[in-house]
């Protein structure tokens, strides 16, 4: 889809807070020029989780140093079971201690979690810091560290609590995948899987096609799949800034399920991307029993999760009513209901209102 | 300045997020209605402190059942000590427990640590949720509750914490003033005369001329000063809403000291209004000290506030290494300089780049 070593912009148009995504291999040691150029300067924190700031902290830091920052190093643990308001306060004590004002930059460098939580902390430290965004998950890549969505997780549900904070830029080096922990990767497929399925048909079948050559870590492959996930993030969030306009909400395919079942599992058991590949084999079952779609849409969606390596099964045990009542808390249910997402055929979807209950009565 | 008993409405423009402000007397008993008539329906959380949640709970309760919503009422204790990150915890946890939805709606009354701390929750509770503002100080209803500023405090400093959210629509009754400790009603003038100083001549003048009726709590007086001030902090809101163009920043006048002032005192010993005196008189000599601005206007605005009640003079002990180490760390300062605002004469005034040690340098 692209020469190997060619570097990809995607712009993000957001009027005054767009932003461009930057995708390519080798991208870490210009961080630092690339921040430069984009006119910031001063202090800048860099924020990271343990795993991968031994892994990515020294360039980063050495980068910024080099543009003339001066930057200073911020890790919290790895998991998502961090992902909540004791490591914020943790987050804004180092945060304040290193002494940023209102222009330094915030620079996360990690997966979902890291992005989120100091993306967080970067929305509300002196009500808004600027920050850049180095995703080095495919999940991030492709879907968290777009649309300026931050949050914490909550013992009532997950992301309860977040922020909209558009980053100024965002840098996704495709080599990053090359440290990710196989089941990582994998996981991340589901969400590329998903773009297919919701908005590119013709995506989905180079999924189909190309997928041994994607699981190999392809350089070429990864830099034209990562950016082909985000011109279509970037298409849906700029129509949607906000997810106000519901534009948006047909990003929550298969996430509706997806997140009852990683609260049920108390965020332990899945990583993101496989509790969506589960929901959104449920949400095409939903979809065949109303009628919307056909059985060889849902058979070609499992058939190509399941190569990747994702799970598509609800594990045995978990009831409907326990499922039911975990997706009655979902922050986008509106009293009581709940907009689910359908797929018509691979590529196009369509929404329909129903109850938590209706949603698990179609399973 | 106004009929007794008129409601004035001033318009807070920020094109979709525009609101009114409500200012009348006796409005409590029709919160209900006038929040329904706004297209808001459900679930509705009442937010407040235990002192005024004694006072305005049930009316405000049962207005809103009357006028068909689901109301919850939810308080924390008083008290700017409360305004922080455990308090927003347990906010958090009682408001996600009343099982709020994306558009339930946040009703806020109270003081100005009531409406930060509700509105910090308001803005960051699944993404952002619609708020209603009911202040009961006069702080509250000439400057807090207007402008989308929430925040918290941090061992740091003040307001370290926090985000712009706009409420969608503010009812400011005079009525409650009555309840209000006298030395929290005479706080609250410190901002009415900020407004007079910083824009403002005649309002000012006026202010010199009816002081002692408004300090008998003239209704009529009252509405028409609330909503002289409110018309000001609107336009300067307007114009300069996440205080980005620099225009906002003159409300910021007194507030450079006034808010180290607070730091240094653990928040305990000035309220935020006394403080605000004092650092507006701090302000003023520099000013002067500066050329800015004459003799006559610091001493016309130092018998003002010592008229009022209020506090002109930075406490013997209080050295100026410390104020000047407190100044720094204003997440306003950029490169550690701070954008000092200073009085040309009352009713204009003007900016200067200092360093904390040349502000303390000048007093």
């Amino acid at each position: 889809m692209t020469a190997e070593g060619a570097v990809q912009e995607v712009e993000v148009g957001l009027g005054p807070r767009s932003y461009s995504i930057v995708i390519g291999s080798g991208l870490l040691p210009d961080v630092g020029t690339r921040l430069a150029s984009l006119g910031f300067h001063g202090r800048a924190a860099v924020v990271t989780s343990e795993r991968i700031g031994a892994l990515y902290r020294e360039p980063i830091v050495e980068s910024l140093r080099a543009a003339g920052f001066h930057p200073t190093a911020v890790e919290f643990p790895d998991g998502e079971e961090h992902k909540n308001l004791a490591w914020l306060a943790v987050l804004y004590d180092r945060l304040l201690e290193v002494g940023l004002e209102r222009r330094s930059l915030v620079v996360a460098v990690g997966g979902g979690v890291v992005t989120d939580l100091a993306g967080f902390a970067a929305a509300t430290l002196l009500r808004g810091l600027p920050m850049a965004l180095v995703p080095t998950t495919l999940v991030g890549q492709v879907d968290a560290a777009i649309g300026g969505k931050t949050g914490m997780n909550h013992v009532l549900g997950k992301n309860l609590i977040g922020a909209f904070h558009q980053p100024r830029v965002v840098i996704a080096d495709v080599d990053v995948l090359r440290t990710l922990p196989r089941r990582e990767f994998i996981a991340g497929l589901s969400e590329t899987i998903k773009y297919g399925i919701i908005r590119d048909a013709a995506l989905f079948r180079h999924l189909e096609e190309r997928l041994s050559e994607v699981l190999e870590l392809r350089r070429d492959l990864l830099v034209g799949l990562v950016a082909a996930c985000c011109r279509h993030k970037a298409a849906v969030v700029g129509d949607d800034e906000r997810e106000e306009g519901g534009g948006r909400m047909v990003l929550n395919f298969g996430h509706t399920m997806g997140h009852a079942l990683e609260a049920l599992t108390d965020y332990r058991r899945f990583l993101h991307g496989e509790a969506v590949a589960i929901g959104m084999v449920a949400a095409a079952r939903v979809s065949r029993a109303l009628g919307r779609c056909g059985s060889e849409t849902v058979g070609r969606l499992e058939r190509l999760l399941k190569r990747a390596g994702l799970p598509t099964e609800i594990p045995g045990g978990m009831t409907p009513t326990a499922l039911a009542l975990a997706m009655q808390t979902d922050k986008k249910s509106v009293d009581g209901r709940i907009r689910f997402v359908c797929v018509e055929e691979i590529g196009r979807t369509s929404f329909v209102e129903l109850t938590a209950q209706e949603i698990v009565n179609h399973l």
